[in-house]
């Protein structure tokens, strides 16, 4: 990758949700966002009018070339691409769905082909993606797929000021989790975490702590067999590779102030007990970031958010976080 | 009940365990204890050692009956009863659970009659306690089999000064719970919280949020039916009758600042979904309080930690708090 690559591209999300207008907040933040500047991929008309809305005072350049925006980001905020809707909050549709996916396929393959360092993906709703034919489960598929990554091997982790964690299972069902949860899977996901926080997040030796899936990690079995058949093992073999793997932990004091010094990172069992911690500790300022991709992926831990869109309520926490976090990883790899 | 009763029972708990140090340390903290005096019940040498072994000067003073315990109380610790092991901390054994199970027996004996207005529980090692023949479950079914209540109408509540959540089922594995949760049992537990909360916490119309068991809430089905078949029906019911209940609510979110100010106390449906975000936010500050009981009851909210006991490391926070915790409802019980 050239010097070129030190820009981030930011897809806008559903124009009718939060994203917009919190990618225009953002750049009137952008002492905030990190080591690199960034531009939207399409949508010109639509930012100067969430910006508008938002009383945000937002010139907007069109730019025909990645490569220009780095220089034209310290005046306005820069937009590659001239697909672009009508602003109307609150109110998604067709059209808005299908600039959504225009918006993330330009900054997937700009990714792609090496001419961004990284991207920060903005909001969508996946039954309006659905709608028009869209056949991934979510974003983070889509992106993995475009970037040449079998989708089992795309991590998500949730990261913010106070805690990582990555859950192994995510949008399924409590009573199915159990099942799903195999040794494999353990072992799996932890080395894909664990190359991606040395590589991406300067960490020499992550210190990841698994959780246990049962209340006091199983008691030897005595409240279900999985902690001490399943992931103990995992454990065990990680271990021997010299991985610094620590668990299964009782999950309930995990996160605690004195469990949380003790690791890096947290490989939870399931959606919630990853979601809760992170939630509860960091609301407003959580990235969710794809590991395992050979590009740079974050996103705003939150969704579209329709019901507040255009009404100045949206907290830019999450999407400035997502920037900087984005940022740094990218400026990271291409140091290394 | 007569003014006896403005007094606290507390019972030891395991004595190779925290507990008696952690009582110990609590009346040197009289000034944060709250608004009743307290006693403890037998342990008397035992007491005395831990203390000197935690370089704390507490003064011990053999009471004969309860009601001298508050003159007693503003000038040395005042124990009630003869019971005594030598101190051996880090060494459970045989008269040790003895001495633990006389302590606890002898404090849940005065709050049944009226002696003292509520009991505060050491932590006890259930195992310790099976070895010498107690066969309940654990010290809050003990407690409510003493005052005469149906294990099932006795709720386990953490309450922190952030946070109150209470676990609609406990100690069972991970992949028992989906069928576990009943519409029934959603709905009891419920009316009792309500209850509780009203006389005992003071709360005119107690919110109560209710957690989803599946991500998002199981978004109408698509991941998990319980939140819309079991629990959302409980909750119309709960409402219908006139009760501020709320939810299912996605779990994820609800422990934020926001989600937060929104309840009064959660009702979770699984171990870990209501102790992931009570040690997270108010580790050191728990309480474990039992619900729908004639008699008040607290306990700190963690275990004897037998590997730090007599070391001086154990933080005395979740004690004080639950002496202060269960002196605040025993006055407003008494002021009703």
């Amino acid at each position: 990758m050239g010097a070129t690559a030190l820009i981030l591209a930011a897809s806008l999300g559903d124009p009718a949700g939060v994203g917009p207008e919190l990618l225009a907040e953002a750049w009137t933040r952008r002492d905030e966002t990190g080591p690199l500047p960034f531009f939207a991929v399409g949508g010109a008309g639509l930012l100067a009018a969430a910006a508008r809305l938002r009383r945000l005072d937002v010139p907007i350049a069109r730019i025909a070339d990645p490569a220009d925006a780095a220089e034209a980001f310290l005046e306005a905020l820069p937009v590659f691409g001239d697909e672009d809707v009508p602003y109307d909050p609150g109110r998604p549709n067709r059209a808005g769905a299908a600039l959504a996916l225009a918006s993330l396929r330009g900054a997937a393959q700009l990714a792609d082909e090496g001419r961004v360092g990284g991207i920060v993906t903005g909001p969508v709703a996946k039954a309006r993606l659905a709608e028009i034919g869209f056949a991934h489960p979510g974003q983070t598929e889509f992106v993995a797929e475009a970037s040449g990554t079998a989708p089992d091997d795309a991590v998500m982790m949730i990261a913010g000021p106070n805690l990582r964690t990555v859950p192994l299972t995510i949008h399924v069902a409590l009573s199915e989790v159990p099942r799903l949860i195999t040794r494999g899977l353990v072992e799996r996901k932890a080395r894909i975490v664990a190359a991606a926080l040395r590589r991406d997040f300067g960490l020499d030796r992550p210190r990841i702590a698994i959780a246990a899936l049962n209340p006091h990690a199983g008691e030897d079995g005595r409240m279900g067999h999985e902690d001490r058949d399943v992931i103990a093992p995992a454990v065990a073999a990680l271990q021997a590779e010299g991985l610094a793997v620590s668990g299964p932990h009782p999950a309930d004091a995990l996160f605690s102030p004195r469990g949380r010094a003790e690791f890096d990172v947290a490989l939870c069992m399931y959606h919630d007990q990853a979601l809760i911690p992170a939630k509860t500790l960091d609301f407003d300022a959580g990235v969710n970031v794809t590991l395992g991709l050979p590009i740079i992926r974050t996103s705003p831990d939150h969704g579209t958010a329709f019901a507040i869109a255009g009404r100045n309520l949206a907290h830019a926490g999450s999407t400035i976080a997502a920037l900087r976090m984005a940022g740094e990883c990218a400026a990271r790899r291409q140091a290394a």
